[in-house]
């Protein structure tokens, strides 16, 4: 028999849903005997490109709520979460370093994303600078020097291009989205869904 | 001692996230000692002040994405759903009905509230025409062209004008919107957190 295909994790690393769905979605593809490939993108691009847009914008109703909303719904998922002091943040170094590391040992590079997402949403730390990117690799055990040379490398910015086209071109259109056998979720809300999909093979 | 508070439920009748936590809040408030009151409003009115947005608009990736969530969704909570053929549809003359009714008799109101959602959500019929909404109101035994009068009654107009204003002032921004104790829940999405919100009374 065949392995199931794996489930394809599609987020930003400034997306607060995204890091909430991250803190979830292995254990629950595991469950059902799946492996989950993750695929950090940048949303700027995302948005420019598809004419979505964040949640809410400005000082709204709707901002208002959506900031309460990330900090409920962490609550909600047992998952750890402080408001960062600046969001969003570019995340361009984080994203061609998960790629980076990924080459290398894909076990690390998912350690790795999971640091990324944890220093801006519990520890405040600005992901949006190489250095504290290179810093939280370093605490990981990264080569720090051997990092910091292939972020600026053509083909890690290459990669990292190609999985934005790659989103786009299988309909993603936001963070966190998920395909799942050509299934779409988009949302950490949609974590149920998932879960009775996994289990059902559909529903 | 004082009962709890009702819960507050805003909707626009064409909203099929609306349709969805509608047939799910009566009977979840219920388990937790508490009533829901039904609040009718306009999404253009809503939008048009507070500048959000429905969740997609045209032909994108997203919007196609949404349509297949709303269906998704809908077998997800087990509530029967056909994609309207015509959609969204202005729902002044359902909502205008609704309060007039509500005056007379709440819980023919709220099976008059039951009865418009189904039919547009499941019969595919034009709620926005008042012959399909005085149609539907006849088929619950009520008095057609009493109905028929009142929806050109200046109060009865100014009612739903009063209760979009209070929508805002309340913070609503797009529907379904339930506010409990002065805590806000956007979307039909958030059912597991209201009622983990009844349960505890906060979280």
């Amino acid at each position: 028999m065949n392995a199931p295909a794996p489930i394809d994790f599609w987020f930003d690393f400034s997306s607060p849903y995204g890091y909430l769905l991250a803190e979830q979605i292995d254990a629950v593809a595991a469950q059902h005997g799946r492996q989950v490939r993750w695929h950090p993108i940048l949303l700027g691009v995302i948005f420019q490109a598809t004419g979505s847009r964040p949640p809410a914008e400005g000082d709204s109703a709707k901002a208002r709520y959506v900031a309460h909303d990330f900090h409920r719904s962490a609550r909600f998922l047992g998952v750890p979460y402080n408001p960062p002091s600046r969001f969003p943040l570019p995340t361009q170094a984080a994203a061609r370093a998960y790629y980076w590391l990924h080459g290398q040992d894909c076990a690390l590079a998912r350690r790795f994303a999971h640091a990324v997402y944890r220093a801006f949403f519990v520890d405040d730390r600005d992901i949006s600078a190489p250095e504290t990117v290179l810093d939280i690799a370093a605490g990981l055990g990264i080569d720090r020097a051997a990092l910091a040379a292939a972020l600026q490398t053509p083909e890690v910015k290459a990669r990292l291009k190609d999985e934005c086209d790659a989103a786009l071109a299988a309909g993603v259109f936001g963070s966190p989205h998920v395909i799942i056998d050509g299934e779409h979720f988009f949302g950490a809300d949609r974590l149920s869904q998932i879960e009775r999909w996994l289990a059902s093979g559909g529903f």
